[in-house]
């Protein structure tokens, strides 16, 4: 029988780049079937999706997760076979070992021993699992959230695993997201001549003084469970690359992390009348990638906070920060959702590696928690 | 006996894209030859000049100009072939034509007639001809200059074939020409993920009430002769292209056409202090290309003056306005420096085209000149 360890790796060994799965959620599905789950298969366009269920009372338990991963980059630069997972002191390399094939791989084997330890539970386990995470988002977990709450299937509690720790397994459970919002603006001019400035009219002169003031602007104060609202310039471009030419047109991309305190319409609001008050002539075009969403105490985060102190011997810390993840598409329904999985230093980089310590410790954290709710 | 007309059409069929001088040189050389000029070719790297003078006397008055030309652009897009001259309608269109392969001829046949009508004028007439002037500009006529000041030879008069004009030939002279300064900045930062602004800071942020300050700075009021010092932001990048990424470093380039109200030291010193009073992290290049000058009032101007007004019946409007020339090279050796040739409407364009009624006006202002400054 297959241990965590076991399973972590037959997952790596699968290239799964996004949003490909690579058979692993044929390997998944086998396994669950097992275990008295029913598979269901939900493929929207290129992206394949699992949900499976095991019973069909209220209420409902789900472990929620992706078998893509993000390109290895160049192999050679790998100590280790990016698809080919590689102990080595006590640690696991490979793609995906920390985001999010261990955490799977915890996912199965805690499942499989709480349903050989209470084969009756109260109420359901379900996993929901996607291929296009990494990917543009748009064909997965959202489509399936849609899916369910069509036919008003609902989740209470999800545990997605996404790596959120910082130095041991547990130490971080995240237990909301900020918003993000992202508006790509274009501010128009008169191209010229550098030579003939009052022939033209220069976008990069008249955007400066409106995007100091964006830069400076104070958006709130955050709260107990979110910091400040922040806005970035990701992007800034004008220019034909002559040294002579007063550009025609400035291209800027802005991205705003948001805490609650704030909604996507207000800061949309703000930046307009900042574009308005210094004359721009300008298009924006705003891409909402997420409302910012917040478990605040309660069954689930009590579940997750006795789980680990009990396994690990310390107080997890509940925190907000860091970018989006699926929980976005899923907590809007009503559910509580947290995100529990590895540490997260290694994830997107070359030499993605996971302690093989912490993959049973967050098979027993995993378990432990479906004892908290589910018995 | 070919007028100017021809000479026109021999030098537009001449394909001298910068920096190439396709034979043009060696056309003029024969043509000078023939009039008792002494020709000394200069090759400097890839750049073909040449320095030709008739007489051994001061003072020298002298035609400067080049034979290259700009790139067609897609030949597709002309009307009529642009390196094969052609006549329609009493224009004349190929590339070239106006810039400044007119000029040339032109200078050429007032010669022809000036010196054949008065073969023992004073003092020396002068070609200063380069193949560069559309290009970098660093194997032309400065280059020339730096042989004739090394030998102590003087230019008292020049005029640069520029194509001056901006409704008819002659309407406006340049006696001077702003100077011009580039500053290639890199505003430094540290790169990071938007999700973590306190880890990372960005340069676009810091940068832009610099450049907001920049933009909107009084940098002089100009004077009589030069309109104020105006700076323009040519270029500007920062970002990787992904929406959430902050940058590492902002580049910006920008230029500055100042007056003679100030100069090359005094503009680095303001930009330098204003970087510095926004606490920036940067690293600045300069490239100067250029002091302004200025001809005032003196014997060239006024026989410029006093030509276009007998032969056009209308006063001419001395103007510092526009780009540089290769005058910006000559001027500093103490010669008077005016730029005197064809409507500038289509230089640089597609469809280039002089009116052929401006090329024999031009020859005879020419002409006129050199009886006022040398009979």
């Amino acid at each position: 029988m297959k241990d965590v360890l076991a399973v972590t790796k037959d997952l790596i060994n699968r290239r799964s780049v996004t949003p490909e799965d690579a058979g692993c959620q044929d390997m998944m599905k086998d396994w669950l079937a097992e275990l008295g789950f029913n598979n269901e298969t939900m493929v929207f366009e290129d992206t394949t999706n699992l949900w499976s269920r095991r019973g069909n009372d209220g209420p409902v338990f789900c472990f929620a997760g992706h078998t893509d991963v993000v390109p290895s980059g160049p192999e050679s630069a790998w100590k280790t076979p990016p698809f080919s997972a590689t102990e080595k002191d006590g640690v696991l390399y490979g793609r995906g070992a920390a985001d999010m094939k261990g955490s799977l791989a915890a996912m199965l084997t805690a499942t499989r021993q709480f349903v050989n330890d209470y084969p009756d539970h109260h109420g359901s386990i379900a996993f929901l699992i996607t291929s296009d995470e990494e990917g543009p988002f748009i064909n997965g977990t959202t489509r399936v959230i849609d899916t369910l709450e069509a036919r008003n299937e609902k989740i209470k509690w999800c545990i997605v695993g996404e790596p959120s720790s910082t130095d041991t397994v547990g130490d971080v459970v995240k237990n909301g997201r900020r918003g993000s919002l992202t508006g790509d603006l274009i501010v128009k001019g008169i191209q010229g001549h550098v030579a003939y400035p009052h022939l033209a009219k220069n976008p990069v002169h008249d955007a400066s003084p409106a995007l100091a003031e964006l830069a400076n602007a104070h958006w709130d104060n955050g709260n107990d469970f979110f910091p400040p609202t922040s806005f970035q310039i990701s992007n800034i471009h004008a220019g034909t690359g002559a040294g002579n030419v007063i550009p025609g047109e400035l291209h800027v991309c802005f991205n705003f992390r948001f805490s609650t305190e704030v909604t996507d319409r207000e800061l949309i609001k703000r930046v307009e009348e900042i574009l308005a008050r210094h004359n721009l002539d300008y298009e924006i075009k705003w891409t909402f990638n997420g409302q910012p969403f917040l478990t605040d105490k309660g069954d689930l985060v009590e579940a997750a906070q006795k789980a680990i102190s009990s396994e690990m011997d310390f107080d997890t810390e509940l925190s907000t920060a860091g970018g989006t993840s699926d929980g976005r598409f899923i907590a809007p329904t009503g559910a509580q959702v947290v995100e529990l999985g590895p540490v997260n230093a290694s994830i997107h980089k070359i030499d993605e590696h996971v302690r093989i310590q912490d993959l049973y410790h967050l098979e027993r954290i995993y378990y432990r928690i479906m004892e908290h709710l589910l018995t």
